[in-house]
């Protein structure tokens, strides 16, 4: 075995390791012969995807649950294909190992003037592109690859970012040793001192007072969910989340404020957070669109601010510290205290009243859509009229809503439901996307049938880019769409399985689409929910204006 | 007028005077109020694309036939999505200007975590991939704003490569004056020195010989063709193009010798080539698909190689010295000589005889399609089975030929036509693509309906990539691709035209299809053509054996 075992084996089987188990991407001269290793390894499956775009965000919504993910490409074309995937995967701290079949060495180094290169014989253009996207790098070599390989990996891990590797045609056939032991994990990079520090400057903060939690995406990225649900438990404190971290907490929880988005927040979210006695910031980075645009109004003096890798008490920073540890110590301080009485459940949300025969609204749909949720599902709701539409609706515990308000990228979420129901076989996937959005890859669907997998799809279709009419140029013809038949497009597909496609523009229609979906569970049902083209969410609507106001010339 | 036009206004004026007719793209928060400026210009249309990389592609296309092509996306999500489509225009030498929509000057400035970015505060990521990829580029203030406008529009002509403007949302709006001047141009750039010793070295050289021209692709590119006609009609000189620039020269004509591919030349062109007493070179550059993988022989003593800005004689350099010119000064040394007697003209190309009822295969089938191209067609040719198979086939004169065989980027034919139907509404396209590449870009269809545009795509239905199955893996599963109804997928698009769908499997079938295809002069015909998994054209085994050995581990 070993004089057969090559570099190739060697990338796969740390891979495999790290819990990848498929392995997404895009056929190309310069990786075919390191797919073989992927189709022929045990633990693997190659998902072979329409486009690399399209492999690059189904990698990132499987990297999302699955905790790391894996996307194969080739040298230039396909590459710079996905670098739009990529940018995502960094800017929302998604890991996604990006590995890139390259041309040999040797044709590397004497710049020959090769297919998918600039033919100008440099063969770094794409590397320092990868620079800017991915938080570590390398161009392998026979005699640098398994240590950099490792290096790689072990970035990936710890920052939770994207990382990239050149992997050229011959390397990946070099002879090499299997791996001698595991990629070392970054758990304990705290340091007992700055622990102690911090817990006492903490104590010392929330002498007396009752802090406010306020936790958002971050929390789920440097794996401390658990160590956060610890923490409110211990104290019975009341929290919310941001937009982005929607669904790491129980949002029916008693204790439970709702979403802080500023001042576009519920009173009731806004006070609790903005007059808390202390606040207790977990994995928080407000960004624009879940801060309403900046108008956060957060208390340094009287803040704990838990950061991935580094935590302040009243702008004292102690590192290093991991979330963990930061948060451990906090719920330590707190469980020590008298627990409060539980507060007054939260009247259950009542059901959606409005009648059958109602056109169908955005008010009425993403009602509608939320209640019909159950524990279990992975909602995914694309930027746009879906994320500002369902994400202020409450979630059973057990979901996972998957959004991209940092990034943004129109179409991300239709590959990304893929990648969601490749990680996760045993949960529903919920998929809500505008037609403007989906067009972008909705090829993709193709892939989605191949697997037979059974998402519900809602196509919210209002004839174009109603995110951007909110903006600017509400009756330009720039912000119309073709208009297609979800249908049809699905039997284009061919499917061997049976999808199901509905149509409906009422209230009752919804409703009755929504009960065929829960009956069809093996199924891809697809919904195509019609609703007027200046139609709005109330907080798309505030968004619109706060993004118009933005841009504007002052 | 003077009081409301705005820097947006001055960049579409240049547009509109470089010949840019048609602005392809998609709409997006940063850019929308600069499409305002598109939309009402009499003499611009916008095209919104299905997506970034479409318009890319599309705009690549358009600027092949049209010289200039523009292409307008949104801030990080948008661009980053067009970056293989840019990389492959400046490969190819395709003049394109990218102008990208993004945050206003002072959000940039204050580092603010705004959507489409990377959440880090540096706003110059992708102005530093742009880089990578354009021949120059800038970030647009008030202040610098037209002079920097100027200076990328003068480099992306006098380059032939695309450019990139980030223009901000606000500095699309401040006021401005129209441009005092047209831009001016680079035809006059060559020094009367060096054109007097390069004229007097090139006849020393070329004394008592009889040259054979190997042209290519960068005399289109430059605009020598004409000066290029004139070159071997005043010597009715042997000559040969490379794949790159098929068509650029009347492949009909007597002293035509043929398409030269190094070792896998026919004999004829071979021979005329590598034996000729002298070669002149015009806009050559060999990459490895076009040359055989570097097997062509061209001995420097005996050449005259012109470059775009300079030319060599037996290695002497001349610069600075415009193609043009140094075409122009060997036309007058040739046409001072007696003109040699005509060469017998080339026997006819023998209608292909395969009877109706054999199963369509790809030597009948690419012989068929050749003949059925008539004068004024454009023909573009998918990197792959498509290219190889068909560009051997010599095409009539005033075909223009399109491939992309140094980046090759399989699904850039699909846009690709999209920009050529709208630059030449006369002239129909005729796209050539297999089914693995057509289903990477496949929606843009959707946009060539919605225009009415009346090609004939031909879809090469073989289950596959069966250009990597040359190469590597031919039974492997990661060649495979799902199998699609392209009848279905038209009709799935809603069109207002109405598009003919034909599916042929034999010789009989693609005859009948071709006469249909040219009785509906108006209408987009979509035929499908079956061929068998793994029959390829002879020059697609060759080269596959040739990549297949270059990407081995020696």
């Amino acid at each position: 075995m070993a004089k057969s075992y090559t570099i190739g084996h060697y990338l796969v089987d740390r891979l495999a390791e790290l819990g990848v188990r498929h392995v997404f991407g895009v056929p190309g001269d310069f990786n075919l012969a390191f797919l073989d290793r992927i189709v022929e390894h045990p633990d693997l499956a190659w998902v072979g995807n329409v486009n690399e775009l399209n492999a690059g965000y189904a990698a990132d919504g499987y990297a999302r649950l699955n905790g790391i993910a894996a996307l194969v490409t080739t040298f230039g074309v396909g590459e710079l294909s996905a670098v739009n995937a990529t940018a995502g995967s960094y800017a929302e701290h998604v890991p996604v190992l990006h590995i890139c079949g390259g041309p040999t060495v040797d044709a590397q180094r004497a710049r020959r003037s090769l297919h998918h290169s600039l033919g100008d014989g440099d063969f770094e253009h794409f590397l320092r592109i990868q620079r800017e996207i991915t938080c570590a790098q390398a161009s392998l070599t026979p005699a640098n690859a398994t240590r950099e390989i490792d290096r790689v990996l072990r970035e990936v891990l710890e920052q939770r970012r994207p990382g990239y590797l050149l992997l050229p045609a011959d390397v990946a056939q070099v002879p090499s040793y299997p791996p001698a032991a595991p990629i070392p994990s970054s758990n304990d990079a705290s340091s007992p001192g700055a622990l102690a520090a911090f817990r006492e400057a903490a104590a010392a903060l929330l002498d007396g007072k009752r802090p406010t939690v306020l936790a958002d995406l971050l929390v789920h990225r440097f794996g401390a969910t658990d160590a956060l649900a610890k923490l409110l438990d211990a104290g019975a404190l009341p929290h919310a989340t941001l937009l982005w971290g929607k669904s790491i907490v129980d949002e029916l929880d008693p204790n439970f404020l709702g979403i802080y988005i500023g001042a576009n927040s519920e009173p009731r979210v806004r006070e609790g957070v903005e007059e808390a006695e202390a606040l207790i910031l977990a994995g928080v980075q407000f960004t624009d669109l879940i801060s309403g645009f900046f108008t956060h109004r957060v208390d340094p003096a009287k803040t704990v601010d838990i950061a991935p890798h580094e935590s302040t008490v009243a702008g004292e920073l102690f590192a290093p510290l991991e979330m963990r540890d930061a948060l451990g110590a906090l719920a330590e301080l707190i469980a020590d205290r008298e627990r409060p009485p539980a507060p007054q459940a939260r009247p259950a949300a009542k059901p959606p009243e409005p009648a059958d025969a109602e056109p169908l609204a955005q008010a009425s749909m993403w009602d509608l859509l939320a209640h019909a949720v159950t524990p279990g599902n992975i909602v995914i709701a694309e930027a746009g009229t879906s994320f500002f539409g369902l994400a202020t609706h409450p979630l059973p515990a057990g979901v996972t809503f998957i959004g991209q308000p940092l990034w943004a990228s129109i179409g991300y979420t239709l590959p990304a439901a893929l990648g969601a129901g490749l990680a996760c076989p045993d949960r529903r996937v919920v998929l809500l996307i505008g037609d403007g959005s989906a067009q972008l890859t909705a090829q993709e669907l193709s892939v989605v049938l191949r697997h037979g997998l059974n998402p519900v799809v809602v196509v919210v279709d209002n004839d174009g880019y109603t995110v951007e009419r909110a903006i600017h140029g509400a009756e330009q013809h720039y912000n119309d769409i073709d208009h297609w038949d979800y249908a049809k497009l699905l039997s284009a597909f061919e499917p061997t399985t049976d999808p199901l496609a509905l149509r409906v523009d009422t209230v009752g229609g919804l409703r009755a689409a929504i009960e065929k979906a829960g009956a069809a569970q093996d199924r891809l049902v697809l919904i195509e929910a019609v609703v007027a083209k200046m139609d709005m969410p109330p907080l798309l609507k505030k968004v619109g204006e706060h993004i118009s106001e933005a841009n504007a010339r002052k």
